[in-house]
């Protein structure tokens, strides 16, 4: 119904380790978030899945247990330090309920799936391709969400110029 | 600035004769468009480029003068429809201040074009392929413009089911 959406929103903003998914992030603080509604504000960041046995031939032997506990460890770090960051921007931005979700997968999946599952009125994600590992797919992921997420996709750019980048 | 961002925005609307881009339309005036900022709402109806001379063989000569002139006057008139239904949305869901331009081309451009030539701080469109006509490229034209426009891009679904939903 159109007066509950409304009356209370949950806005899922995905966020990753660039600059572009603050800048996303910030956008909506500032822009979509209203005293208005009561919102909720589900951050949710997605880990690379785990790069272990997908090797046929053996070479994921090559990984000892304590290379792979260190790779894991690395991935909560970033994680965790993106959620800090976010949470820091929310809290300066906005007086805005935070929820945060940290999972696994694939992000073009797992966000679709998220937004469904955590029932988001909105998904708010940058445009490029989520994550700095995956920019050769540049803009694949918001692509993907786009057309799959079954709530509005709001996609935001970062500027060119915000300092005097170029 | 953010804060001249935030003080006074342009909300660009896409428009077109389907009832997911009214759907989008009614999104945005309950959802982005506020008191607290004053903001205008740019509707932009594309009409699609005349289909004249294209072909090479002489065919084109097929349509007199009179057709032409009847299926650019159907063209106008449809163009009038959407705006006058829009407007109408525009006055009962929100007390904004509303501006409108119909243009010539094809959408994907135009559309990328006028966000940027009127300055929009958001575009939103329905996420099928813009017109009824186009549904054979469903998500072309909003996917075209969360690449291409500079500013944010909000892309808004039909929900399936309006009525029942969830």
């Amino acid at each position: 119904m159109a007066e509950a959406e409304a009356a209370e929103r949950r806005v899922l903003v995905a966020v990753d380790e660039s600059e572009e998914s603050m800048h996303a992030l910030s956008w909506c603080l500032k822009n979509i978030i209203s005293d208005k509604f009561s919102d909720t504000l589900l951050l949710l960041y997605v880990k690379p899945p785990r790069a272990v046995s997908t090797a046929l031939d053996g070479t994921a032997f090559l990984f000892s247990s304590d290379v792979m506990l260190a790779i894991e460890k690395y991935g909560n770090e970033v994680a965790d330090c993106v959620m800090e960051k976010a949470k820091k921007l929310c809290s300066e931005l906005a007086d805005v309920k935070v929820e945060t979700r940290i999972e696994n997968g694939d992000a073009r999946d797992v966000i679709c799936q998220m937004a469904d599952k955590l029932g988001a009125d909105l998904l708010v994600m940058g445009s490029h391709g989520y994550g700095l590992i995956k920019r050769a797919f540049l803009g694949s992921v918001s692509n993907h969400c786009a057309q799959n997420a079954k709530c509005p996709v709001m996609i935001v750019k970062k500027p060119k110029s915000t300092s005097n980048s170029h």
